[in-house]
């Protein structure tokens, strides 16, 4: 299933897509995307609905992010070896793990907005991971079960504030607007391999980064394994997994967006944002 | 007011201390005490209530933390000189911004969890502030009108998973457990100094930490006015602002806690906690 949030910011509902490519509401089923409902025993109970027998969703509404009430959203660093040799780095022996403030979360074409006196935002195409079971000291198998879906992420950073500015790289990760996610969550039983998905993002019809999850060091059920070890993973959690070569600050010279630049970035399966950039 | 929130964990309701230290129930008069419930206007309508005409809260009911739905829980690191200087680190230009995991809150008599496999668990004594309005680029005044009150917190911290397991402090800083709030949100108008209170800690009745919020660098409202540059703060965001110095870290040799171990901790106003420790 693609599973979508849509209507204003805030008050999104749920629903889904069908086979044409059309949004069928999910209210009368569940409350929200979130939480429960990204269950083992939810997602299956809404995998044996007939689409067709789902409210059309007339016109083109606004998508929201496709996960609502993220509790955390979790975030490894340097997880590609190509993107880690580009920022001057290596590939670490475990995991970095860093943090998104869950109020920078906005849906996959909102508006990113650049923060008063920053002069390096930047942008990361990620592939998120979306927890439908509370994991806790889990080994990859069990992980692997705790996992609802996929999405896509832009994980924009600012690069001074990350990396300039004292103390852990949180401060440049979790400006408001900086965690587009969608535009669907897909259940992980459409999704064959997490780790062979082309990745892309463009700016101004550049494309800056063209990867594959292929390259990806730690993998998606080792994260949510790794990380169960320091604490408790919950339905609704995402786990942003680390983005490919080709960002802003990896450029020779490096480029950072600027208001008027338009973002668009994608992965095989899991559909396509487009954000607009603008000064805050 | 001294606001609390009692019964069992994620089913707590809203409630104060009157001025015989008894529990009154506020259930009739705001559904928790989080997110809007925190506005100014909310609070000037608690205010007014004579404690007396609320329902008194039998027996002694578990203590839930005492903010709900937390969003963010940001934390200054080395914003004490004198434990900077313990830990071998000086206080830097600006302020150091990590996080801690919302899955880590509980209450402030709760049991703390040792991680498996640790061995380095430690103890932090910090001032909380407790967001009431939305600040975002606010100057220092309006910052300081953007804060409900302050609570105590124990920012228990893992210390080889923050210093020594690569990547930010945050891997050390949100395991379960790790962020006792409370017993109370006292608001803003029963604090007369935020920066002028003793704050202490003790590990099986030895006083580890005997400090004072006077010798923190960067006080709240400058600290809700600078995250306000990076991110939104929204009502029920919790700030915890540093430590004074003591920790187990600090010690030579350092110590660190085990199963069995008591901690107790305070700061004038803002009462009391107890916590016992043990393996998870």
């Amino acid at each position: 299933m693609k599973l979508i949030r849509y209507g204003s910011p805030g008050a999104e509902r749920p629903g889904m897509i069908d086979a044409q490519g059309r949004l069928r509401d999910l209210s009368a089923q569940i409350a929200d995307i979130a939480g429960a409902a990204l269950s083992p025993a939810s997602l299956a109970a809404l995998a044996v609905i007939d689409p067709a027998t789902l409210p059309l969703i007339e016109g083109t509404p606004r998508l929201g992010p496709c996960v609502g009430q993220v509790g955390k959203f979790l975030c490894i660093g340097l997880n590609y070896s190509d993107h880690a040799a580009e920022t001057g780095a290596t590939v670490p022996p475990e995991p970095v793990l860093f943090t998104k403030a869950t109020s920078a979360i906005i849906g996959p074409h909102d508006t990113v907005r650049i923060p008063r006196g920053s002069t390096k935002t930047d942008w990361e195409v990620e592939l998120g991971v979306v927890i439908g079971s509370t994991a806790k000291y889990v080994d990859e198998a069990e992980a692997q079960a705790c996992i609802a879906g996929y999405c896509l992420i832009n994980d924009v950073s600012e690069r001074e504030y990350q990396l300039e500015r004292h103390g852990t790289w949180d401060k440049g990760k979790g400006c408001d607007t900086f965690g587009p996610l969608g535009p669907w969550l897909v259940t992980k039983d459409e999704v064959d391999d997490p780790c062979n998905l082309r990745m892309w993002l463009e700016v101004n019809g550049h494309r800056y980064q063209d990867g594959s999850s292929g390259t990806m060091v730690y993998k998606p059920a080792f994260l949510v394994s790794y990380l169960s070890q320091f604490m408790s993973l919950h339905p609704g959690d995402v786990i942003s997994t680390g983005t490919p070569p080709g960002v802003g600050m990896g450029q020779k010279p490096p480029v950072f967006l600027k208001a008027g630049d338009v973002m668009r970035l994608g992965i095989d399966g899991l559909g396509e944002q487009r954000q607009e950039v603008v000064a805050d």
